[in-house]
């Protein structure tokens, strides 16, 4: 039961998931309920709480306080518009409480706002209960579609220049919004080269597998990728993020492309430090990843591809060096996974590793002699030290394949489909500028 | 009652507290009561979780849960020792728990550590029942005091390089150590010349007014001042900050001092990215104290001190140009307050202005044309605005006292002292650094 009234008579909507956030809830005292019903997709609820303002409830999890709102709508709207050079055309995916696209046309460059919402209620009661956010509808730049975003996507492509899905938990309607094929349809909506889409992901503190996922998902779609961390009080455990994605290979996610403008918006959350603050994540995010994966990989005993993101910030996914390794011995592999990683820390570079399985059987498109040489540009940085050299020359024996420059999704392309299994390693990157 | 049985027969912590987080409550779900008993200071209570460990409750606070605390012990510990160029003997006041001695003999240089725990039942719990922070204890490093931090401190001047305040709320034992009585203690008890602390300083989303307090005291006190904001689930609002603060004009508390001891030390949050990051704070938290500052300011119709920051990032608050306005009239002050933030504006400056009430007498330190001088430079950096010149030359004829450099403790102790109060403004500064 969400709704209950407490020893002291005080009325309160307790969240309650023993999935998706088991042993803990988050609770918020009821002065008045305003609505109470089921809609064909969900149950609705609305109330006027003690001291966060109006509340909107769906299927018992908490979407937005009048209070602490702004983070959350600021943050899904701005991280993306400051990525793309000229978002003039912009798609909403959810966001049927107006408060994103109330953020959105904030942006001077913004002509116009597609906003595709699958349950015609949650319009319905926004505009009557959360009018502060639904004032977003009030533009002439937003028309409303009343529509399955999955559905809208498949009917349009290559239209949009930003996409944000502001959508629900992943166990109710908005369930197939966390799929790859729906990812996919992004893609294929977003205008070439500068696209950007900005989709809800979850919680750092309850869902990194499933972030896990979705980052592997992203990169293997898009270029530029990166996931931010956005503090809000009323979600559970009081932190929410966004996966960032852009078709441009030299887009850096992490930096708004126009301080200026970002600084200027009226905003309560939102700033240029913020954008670039929020892709700083904790060392678990990080660590829990790269453990999890290698271990995962290594035991598999699969050839694998590496990817090494030198030089810079690692939420920009454009790599500078990949390397596929043939060798199916799996200390052989786990020996080079070390060295190359030794071999970074000593030449301090930026680096992330990507890594995936693969039965690649295509002749290496590069000699020898060239691999021979890209390792030891690399180790050279730092020629006195003997052993980088050494481990360059041993590494070098061991690939098939190696390329520099060029986008994830076009390399991985075939071995994603031959085996339908990927793998990624992240490691924090030294003097990241954030 | 913060235990209870819900519907479904499980048992849960409530933590409940209307003057601090009214409205609103975060519940974990109880395995076992492990111990519950009122010390000599507080209600201690400690339970086995479902999905967080072992949990620490003081006075139906949460103060620590197995699965998230590294977080906040991390960023108690690394945030000022990665600002000392040396930290060799630290004080932390609080702490009982351990989890933060544990993290601070991590840090190479440090070698010893002074533990100043009013509350013995708390160590003793924690030994028994938080074994993984407790180990903290066990290092031979550590000296563990059983004492008042208030009494401890009065007894110890120019001993400590870092002292750390690792306390709980401001409403029982710890009510003393969110004054400025207790700051200027911790200044005292530093070593010069690059002394730090760092003090739990509570929640953006719930503290503002007091968090303004404290950044008051501590700009009043130190030159060098930041406010960190740490995701922590198991808090109010999922947040809580730190106060850090340096002795040194010239540290700049938001940079770790040492990029690669921070991103190698055995962390799980702590990074030198999220130390960058976890300055930057939301908008509405520089906007709200600005706002709320000025018209308090300018309705007390007192005369006043202005001091600019410019060209330096916000949160390192040595001044490059500092003012008092002697005029009396509202209205001239609100006029000048708007104007100087206009050619701030206009010339794309950082900033940060820090007003002070005051009753100074003397006699002003630099010459009216040392003063058109030095604010004419500033306007002078877009010489084509003919308003900012016109600001400019009537702003000088408002001042009596101006100076460059130098910090702010030393300025404004005689107004402090006189009128006991004190205001500040804050701007989000341009182009800001993180």
């Amino acid at each position: 039961m969400t709704l209950y009234t407490d020893d002291k008579n005080k009325k309160w909507f307790r969240e309650s998931n023993a999935e998706l956030w088991p042993g803990q809830e988050f609770s918020i005292e009821i002065e008045e309920i305003l609505y109470q019903q089921r809609s064909k997709y969900q149950d609705i609820l609305v109330f006027k709480s003690k001291s966060y303002g109006n509340v909107l409830v769906l299927d018992n999890c908490i979407q937005c306080t009048e209070r602490d709102e702004f983070a959350y709508q600021e943050m899904a709207a701005f991280l993306p518009l400051l990525v793309h050079p000229n978002p003039k055309r912009v798609l909403i995916i959810g966001g049927g409480d107006g408060g994103v696209a109330r953020e959105v046309i904030k942006h001077p460059q913004v002509e116009e706002v597609i906003l595709c919402e699958i349950d015609q209620d949650v319009i319905d009661v926004s505009k009557k209960f959360l009018p502060d956010m639904a004032k977003g509808f009030a533009s002439s730049k937003v028309t409303v579609i009343v529509n399955d975003g999955f559905e809208y996507l498949k009917q349009h492509t290559n239209e949009f220049d930003v996409i944000i899905t502001d959508s629900s938990d992943p166990d109710g309607p908005a369930e197939a919004l966390f799929e790859e094929s729906f990812y996919s349809l992004m893609k294929a909506a977003l205008k070439q080269p500068y696209g950007v889409i900005c989709c809800q992901g979850e919680c750092i503190w309850l869902d990194l597998p499933l972030i896990k996922k979705l980052m592997t998902i992203s990169r293997h779609l898009f270029p530029s990728v990166g996931y931010a961390n956005v503090s809000t009080p009323t979600y559970p455990c009081g932190a929410l993020g966004f996966i960032v994605c852009s078709l441009n290979e030299n887009a850096t996610v992490t930096e708004p492309i126009d301080i200026k403008l970002a600084d200027e918006l009226d905003t309560k959350y939102y700033t240029s430090n913020i954008h670039r603050a929020s892709f700083a994540l904790p060392a678990f995010v990080r660590k829990t990843a790269e453990i999890f994966d290698v271990k995962e990989h290594l035991e598999a005993g699969e050839p694998c591809k590496f990817a090494l993101y030198t030089g810079r910030p690692m939420s920009s996914h454009a790599a500078d060096l990949r390397v596929t390794l043939k060798a199916n011995d799996l200390n052989t592999k786990q020996q080079w996974v070390i060295r190359i990683r030794e071999l970074i820390q000593e030449n301090d570079l930026y680096h992330d590793l990507t890594m995936h399985e693969t039965n690649t059987k295509q002749p290496p498109s590069s000699s020898s002699a060239a691999i021979q040489n890209k390792i030891s540009n690399l180790s050279n940085i730092n020629p006195s030290d003997r052993r980088s050299q050494e481990i360059a020359d041993n590494a070098s024996d061991e690939y098939e394949h190696i390329s520099r420059g060029g986008s994830l999704s076009s390399m991985t392309t075939g071995s994603f489909s031959s085996t339908g299994q990927h793998h990624q390693i992240q490691q924090v990157r030294k003097k990241e500028l954030i």
